[in-house]
């Protein structure tokens, strides 16, 4: 297996884009490149991510994407896997790259849907979690994700602060991130007087739709060895899966797709969580975030809130978590939001987190959840 | 890279299904499985094609399908390329498999429309062409494979009835195929006698909306030494790109993803047009079929109609295309119609073709267009 590396990463501003999904797709791509000093014309493969495509009348958008970079006779193919989409796209990259065949591989997620209403955008989200029994029957994701706080809740006893101290410093984060959907602070205050969406989680346990876009460059270290910026080494991808239904799982306290896929890539990655110095985990909901710490190994199980309540994953913290402002306050774009999690390393990496730096950053780990936990990637970055 | 081979195969009757996509993934995975005598444990990835999910209400559907299993833990992902979704999927199993990321992948294709009005599913369809360009300005499929008709018999001034000889022939063969859509064969007059859709194409010249589903199930050499059946040696897993929009390609005799992927798939493995025993190539429009074996290599431009009239492309012929009846008869099930190729070669080389049987399936090559040719798969296999 070859040496393999995230040698550029772009993302736009996450929020409402007046292009469209492929237009920002090719403009984030060309700007990931740029920052790599790789030509369109070393990309081998092309991996996008676009679930709600159909949304803009559009599929089969890889070929659009490589002809508008000037590529139009290199292989592509759409990846989807709900919210972990890119990031599964990503470990195709890493495949491809890794095994030798291809040296450069593009990945790019870009999602468009704020020209929907709220219900049909709402509809389309739906579709991560099984038609058959539980969006059928009305369940969504602030439901299904209420429930997992609710059993957290009643296992660990834990305050409604410890939610929204989550909130509160992915809100911090964003503030100091250009990219961000939502650039201003909230206090603990504003979380409490918050609505309640869906028992306990309130308007700010939730992330928002948003439109957006990212890519990243992958190359094998032979290929590209003296890229323009400073590459980040994949020391692991890893994915693993789960029962989607979650009232076929036989316990609720965690995710089991995020515990088999960190399992898989600290064992390839040969390191432990002690040695990693900041994360990008999914808080699609400020539960998920709690769940994530622990599944992944960072926390023991029912801690994860006092460690965020006493600021030991703060920008500042002991190790930083989501310093980006994570799906929370970063925002969702569904598709891009995993590349968009390597774009977080490859800037606190390359010195372009500008006020948001983390104190250090030489080794990260991204974390993306498709739907309820459905599916999960985990990848571990560190520099050369 | 490891020799790969694909172990077991197997469709549905494509047509009309009553049971779901993902109901209908499992069944016939299951059954490629068993075909195989590999076990749903030993699979390592999934990778799912079924484009027009949200026909139903689902997306993230590998979870459900690995589930339905008895696999969850499974990594999976959906792989969307319009028409050659599955190929591009057989491509990344083989790309896992023979790189050693996995020892066995399974690839599912999927597909059901039949439950929706003919205006909404052609909708789904156009979502393959480009909508900025193409689709929003009011061209279909017909229409531009009607165009790539005129562009021929402009150039050739090629009879109706090298058109027809294609339809004639892939009915024939569908006839005697249990899992085709029309199971019944026509005559020349019956194709001269059908209305014109979009001119020169007649009803016969179309395929159908099918739904459908097929599994291939691709192992590495050394992990799987012994499968139940004969198994497919993977000689080349090739794609390539092109220009969606057919008004801004310099040229519309042919498509020149099919020539770069072949290309690719020839070199790789190191066989020549002339040694192989069989094709399967994408007839979703008979003007497709010639188009193909022009670009394939085994026909000069111009040539393929000639040869269709006089029976080198029968079942009995010289060289054998289309024996399962292709897209034309056998039917389109979008993500599915590229592994249901697969499943014709894993039939023909197993003498699982009954009376369709092919004189000599010691080789064959598979061919999977997506869209107007924005995307193209070329595999070959031996027999080992």
């Amino acid at each position: 297996m070859r040496e393999t590396w995230v040698v550029g990463a772009a993302s736009n501003r996450f929020g409402k884009m007046t292009e469209s999904a492929r237009e920002a797709a090719a403009r984030v791509a060309l700007e990931a490149l740029d920052r790599a000093g790789v030509e369109p014309r070393q990309v081998g493969y092309t991996f996008v991510s676009n679930a709600f495509g159909l949304a803009e009348h559009q599929g089969h958008v890889g070929p659009l994407i490589n002809t508008a970079l000037g590529i139009p006779d290199v292989p592509s193919c759409t990846i989807e896997s709900a919210c972990s989409s890119s990031s599964a796209g990503l470990h195709e990259a890493f495949v491809h790259v890794a095994g030798g065949f291809a040296d450069v591989a593009l990945v790019v997620g870009a999602e468009k849907l704020s020209h929907l209403d709220t219900l049909t955008a709402t509809s389309y989200f739906a579709t991560g979690a099984d038609y058959a029994y539980e969006t059928r029957n009305g369940a969504t994701f602030p439901g299904l994700y209420a429930t997992l706080a609710n059993a957290y809740q009643h296992r660990f006893q834990i305050p409604a602060e410890a939610f929204g101290s989550v909130a509160v410093k992915n809100h911090a984060n964003a503030a100091l991130n250009p990219h961000a959907h939502f650039q201003k602070p909230i206090t603990l205050d504003t979380y409490l007087r918050s609505p309640v969406i869906a028992s306990p989680l309130r308007l700010y346990d939730c992330c928002p739709f948003s439109d957006g876009a990212a890519a990243v460059v992958v190359a094998a270290k032979e290929a590209v060895p003296s890229p323009s910026a400073e590459p980040l080494v994949i020391r692991a991808s890893a994915r693993a899966g789960s029962i989607v239904d979650m009232h076929d799982r036989p316990d609720l306290l965690g995710l089991p797709a995020t515990r088999a896929a960190a399992e898989k890539a600290f064992r390839q990655a040969k390191l432990a969580p002690s040695q990693i110095d900041f994360l990008e985990v999914h808080d699609c909901f400020t539960i998920a975030e709690l769940l994530a710490l622990e599944d992944l190994g960072f926390y023991p199980r029912g801690t994860a809130g006092r460690a965020t309540l006493e600021g030991e994953t703060a920008r500042d913290g002991r190790r930083p978590v989501n310093p980006s402002g994570g799906l929370k306050a970063k925002g969702h774009p569904v598709s891009a939001t995993g590349a968009g999690q390597v774009v977080e390393v490859f800037e606190q990496m390359n010195g372009l987190a500008g006020r948001r730096a983390v104190a250090r950053a030489e080794t990260a780990l991204t974390h993306n959840v498709g739907a309820t936990g459905g599916s999960c990637s985990v990848h571990i970055f560190s520099r050369r």
